[in-house]
């Protein structure tokens, strides 16, 4: 099957990366979403939120003219979109099953073994965890050639980044389908292959390293945390005395038995700067986002990488 | 005297930093600036160079309509840049002295003894350093008050960062003069001020902590290094599990006698994916980085840091 041939998309788990990842899948017209979710409310919760992804997603042209509920109403009754009370019913047909369920093992070990009995045994399946290996996830399926990592940055719908991470069982084909399913002609995503699993994949370890050398220049007070912000905005990198600095760089700890003493200093900075942000702020921060995305992908090429 | 007031800035030491601050200081209007370095053929190389830094900084507008070399000519016909073969006659009307000579602690310290005798008592002296403290600078001369760090970002005319780093000796004076003369209205820069001197200061603590774990991964097999590339322009952070990630960071060394088989694979990668850059590729990467400054700055504010 290529990736061009329409797709029937079961899609496990609609928290807030669940529905920004239907959003993701329903901008492609040839792909048929089916969604489960064990809350007890899930239809009207995906009546009242799937429309606030798809207004700001890529396919936003087609729905903007009607009103929000409706355009969830109208992909139900067109056929493209189909809600379960089963997972059982919502992986019979799939020709790729995504899961985007708590971060814990345990529950995606089980997860995995009662969708292989479920899914066509040609459905490709996908994990969007940004922790949990395929190699620790695959453990209680059969054919371990089928799972691979396919990690989103939040939105998805939004952000061009996915990490995709097979397993040293994931099969070259399969792991090839995912990459290509995400670098269609016209898709605003950019999927990267790691060539091995590590803790917390290659994005999140990158911003992470960042991240803890800007906790300990806080917490040493060498700088605010609102300074810290606009130097971190302005920075894009130059040369130096890099040996003397990677010594001497900060180590933080963020368990709970560990020294966290830098955590109070900088949530409060953070919070005093900042305060908590209003509807209207998160709405400005994504449209910043899409800003962004649009200026690299506009401006400087959109150089989906190579195979 | 007030940052408004009119000020005379010698610059010691014109190479590329030196060329883009003069550019800096040139843009305004108020600025006379005095030059020096103890290349031989200094003054045909300051002709030759400097006219790029002007047809790209704040004050092209003025220039563009001139050939490149009068556009010097002009400015010392104006009587706004001096060209001096001493530094006693650099130094003598300085308002403010700002070197970017080499890295070497023992040249900036004696550079401070000479420019102390040669300059009015009243004269800030800033050093463009990317890693010596003013603290160790300062040692031989009598006024430690009077010197603290400017760190610019390459280049210092087109990046808004500059981090101001006093000693535990700096005058709070001296310091808010130099942090006003950044911030006056009009400018684009943004100086932030650092509570504490530390190795590296802050943005390339930054930078060469993201560098350190960017090249442990490419030593890894983790990613290329133009897959890594690509996910560190599309990265802009998220969360997941932190600790089980900074446990596991990686360690890379830059020293001669230690492991660096790292090196090696980054850089016959980075050759690989990228080439040498072409002038015209140098030349398009500086208007990118204008593109984002003028992005960063007219979009979302230029909220200049308070004191």
């Amino acid at each position: 099957m290529s990736v061009t041939d329409p797709q029937r998309i079961t899609l496990i788990g609609l928290g807030t990366i669940g529905m920004s990842m239907a959003a993701l899948h329903l901008s492609r017209e040839n792909v048929t979403v089916d969604v489960f979710d064990t809350r007890p409310d899930f239809d009207q919760y995906l009546f009242n939120t799937l429309p606030n992804f798809l207004d700001q997603g890529p396919s936003s042209a087609n729905f903007k003219s009607q009103p929000s509920t409706s355009a969830v109403a109208s992909l139900i009754a067109s056929g493209r979109l189909n809600v379960h009370t089963s997972l059982e019913t919502a992986c019979a047909s799939a020709t790729i099953v995504q899961e985007q369920g708590p971060e814990n093992l345990e529950f995606k070990q089980t997860l995995w073994a009662q969708v292989e009995s479920f899914a066509p045994s040609s459905a490709h399946l996908w994990t969007s965890t940004s922790g949990i290996a395929a190699s620790a996830q695959q453990q209680k399926i059969n054919d371990k050639s089928r799972l691979l990592v396919v990690h989103p940055f939040n939105p998805p719908h939004i952000m061009p980044l996915l990490e995709i991470v097979p397993s040293p069982d994931t099969s070259p084909e399969r792991l090839e389908f995912a990459r290509e399913y995400f670098s269609v002609p016209g898709s605003k995503h950019r999927p990267v292959v790691l060539q091995k699993e590590i803790p917390g994949f290659v994005g999140n370890r990158l911003a992470f390293a960042l991240l803890r050398e800007a906790c300990y220049l806080v917490q040493e007070d060498v700088v605010s945390a609102k300074d810290l912000d606009t130097i971190m905005k302005l920075v894009l990198g130059q040369g130096g005395t890099m040996q003397a600095v990677w010594d001497n760089l900060g180590k933080v700890n963020v368990l709970r038995n560990e020294e966290t003493s830098w955590k109070e200093k900088v949530v409060s900075q953070v919070n005093e700067a900042y305060g908590t942000l209003t509807p209207g702020q998160v709405r400005e921060k994504e449209e910043r986002l899409k800003d962004f995305v649009a200026i690299q992908t506009k401006k400087y090429g959109h150089d989906v990488p190579e195979a």
